[in-house]
């Protein structure tokens, strides 16, 4: 054997050295719903080796809490909070200035920091690691995907063994509550409008709709579960905007519905990946969930598909993973390193489609439509008309077997110049 | 504040102090199923700091397989792979012993072991894990509930932060397999003799169909989740063999199948907890898994609930969780400490029950069984007589509103008196 004997076996590096000597000193940047509830847990649960000691936030005055403990101070001066003397920063401030100056600030300290910023962790979550590792200190973002749900945890961990081919995934609470209500028959402005009173959305609802959050968690997922370091903005979004009752009624023809989907596959070709809505099958995990849960399929090559699934969001479910980031960091866990390589998402997925046509109705249409598509060579699975609706503005369905999106999308082309087309025929992947 | 303030932050532990000087030995004791998949993975994957270097296996010279590595040592002498230079050893025998043997000797050498056991760890977990840490070594087994799930590690690390309230599991991939086979349509010796055909059953099945494999599970969760250490033998398991096509049938009606639960509760009453054959609503995620699918189901007091599923057992996906297991050594990951104390299973469900009687029909069945229940005060929910089976082998269904299981149990009692009672009532918790 070519190993060199040692006698102290790697493992036996005390036991007690990661032990906290002190509780860890917590900073919370960003005093919202999540912000008060990490306080809150903290308050409640007390657990051992974590102390909440700093809190800033513009304008703390209002935001001051007595419960949260009579040590905290209270700051609205973020340089000095990170001049101080606390171990961790929790950044819960969003997007990435100033919150991702205040992590970097912090981990060139030597502090770790703990964030739910999705964006700040697509966008600079490797560079990020690397200075946190050379500084000595560590980096977590267990509540930046799926919050409560450890999904996270769940790919350092339990499935650090496997190597994981393909995700899919409900990563948008919106969404998934906007399109849950419009598959039980609401109206995509009357949702909208009741997602933004229920605080699910944000007044202006482009970040989730269009696809922008959740390929930002998606790309997180590609590089834990694939391996891969991409660029987020190589991940093109689709809007969910162009979905209408229309689709629901012919999905539900099809035995699917209609979901905000996240997937990547990475196989023998190259790196596949996209968001936006998509049909599901009724009879697949994606089709079960409701409102504004979450759910992260992950395909292993040995071990299969595991499903994740739960609240994503909210300030109590994201604050549970923040915390248990912050207990991990405590007892001196670990995440298993997962080696990663920068990669370009030039693949294409090669999957049935779902395309829904608008047309002022004349005869030739079907024949002009089949003929588009037959020049691409891409075979019809079903047509679908379903009658009640107007003849100059009348919905009809073509499904197609597994294609290229690339010649479909050439077919389009050729399909929407027709004089007939009232508007941009909607395309939607389908999952099987 | 009281703390005080040392300058070195409790993070500061050099980052580097766990990395391998050189790869983790491993020895794997069992070349079964499991273990040829793990020897597969790490020959196929070669994660970094992992090298198998020892199998122990009784007769194993049949089990000698080159593919696994050049070094590696063949033995079937298990106290020479013990004294040995291995720094972990994965323990894949199962039962009590002599695999408990093993472990105990590795872990008070210092080594670390991981362990697939789920009943050596439900009934010495709590004393292992001590022995573990007062030796240097560290004791993991997260293949040994839910096989490829990744549910301990999400307990552990992206839950901690949580309080869990309550579990409800399909932990046993046999008896799923089973079920939801005779929801499908076929008789219980049938499948059970099509699942031990393919080696999902053993031949004596009572492991597995009698429920005991569920609660060693069950009884491990309950540590991890609910911070209990109990007895496994004070959780009482039911038989799933009770259950027949009948049952099936009637469950549809009620909107229902039948799985084998695993559920414990930890309220503010006593800890309550149990394992059997229940009515699961078609709508509820439990009713979701087919075949040999494990899924679990963690109700959080702060997350709400997370799911949990996939593939509990066979040798890939366990093995995953192994070498995944393995990794974390190799990276020096620690789990979160979750703190736990003894208890006992003391308390009682209050659910609705689902109750079929078979008898020999006679006027004024109906008024004394109902009249039964009510002297307990048990309100009935629905009484179901589906047509067309015979008079003197009827059966029929009473469902009731949520009691303790004392009383039904009383009132049961003093209904299978009754001379028209062809056998003992079936009694399943539903699910809600």
């Amino acid at each position: 054997m070519s190993q060199v004997n040692v006698s102290v076996s790697p493992l036996a590096v005390s036991v007690k050295e990661a032990r906290f000597r002190r509780p860890l000193r917590i900073a919370i940047f960003g005093f919202g719903t999540v912000g008060s509830s990490v306080a809150r847990i903290l308050a409640e649960s007390k657990p051992e080796g974590l102390e909440l000691t700093h809190v800033y936030n513009r304008g703390v005055a209002r935001k001051r809490a007595e419960w949260a403990g009579a040590n905290v101070v209270w700051s609205e001066d973020a340089e000095a909070v990170l001049a101080s003397d606390v171990d961790v920063i929790v950044e819960l401030a969003g997007g990435l200035d100033p919150a991702g100056a205040w992590v970097r600030k912090a981990l060139e300290a030597g502090k770790s920091a703990v964030t739910a910023n999705k964006k700040l962790i697509a966008f600079h979550g490797v560079e990020l690691e690397r200075l946190a590792e050379a500084k000595g200190g560590h980096l977590k973002y267990g509540a930046a995907v799926a919050g409560g749900i450890p999904v996270i945890p769940g790919l350092e961990q339990g499935l650090a063994g496997d190597r994981i081919e393909r995700i899919e995934g409900i990563l948008n609470g919106t969404c998934n509550f906007i399109l849950s209500k419009m598959e039980a028959g609401a109206e995509f402005d009357a949702v909208l409008a009741e997602a933004q009173a229920k605080g699910y959305a944000e007044a202006d609802p482009t970040e989730d709709v269009g696809g922008f959050d959740a390929r930002a968690k998606l790309a997180i997922l590609m590089r834990l579960a694939l391996r891969v370091e991409v660029d987020p903005e190589s991940i093109i979004p689709k809007t969910i905007t162009s979905v209408t009752a229309v689709d629901f009624s012919y999905a539900r023809d099809l035995g699917c519905t209609i979901r905000q989907v996240a997937r990547a596959h990475k196989g023998a070709g190259p790196l596949a990946a996209t968001v936006g809505p998509m049909l599901v099958d009724l009879r697949s995990p994606l089709a079960w969930s409701r409102g504004t849960e979450n759910m992260v399929v992950l395909s292993g090559h040995y071990g299969g598909d595991v499903v994740f699934s739960g609240h994503g969001a909210g300030g109590h479910p994201t604050a549970v993973a923040v915390v248990s980031d912050l207990l991990a960091l405590a007892h001196g866990s670990r995440r298993v390193e997962i080696p990663s390589s920068p990669a370009e998402v030039g693949g294409e997925f090669e999957v049935p489609h779902y395309v829904r046509f608008l047309v002022n109705d004349r005869p030739g249409i079907v024949s002009e439509i089949t003929g588009a598509l037959a020049r691409e060579r891409i075979n019809i699975r079903a047509i679908v008309q379903k009658p009640g609706y107007p003849q100059d503005a009348l919905p009809f369905v073509v499904t197609v077997e597994p294609c290229k999106s690339s010649a479909l999308k050439r077919a389009l082309a050729s399909i929407r110049t027709l004089d007939c087309m009232r508007e941009e025929p909607l395309d939607l992947q389908m999952l099987e």
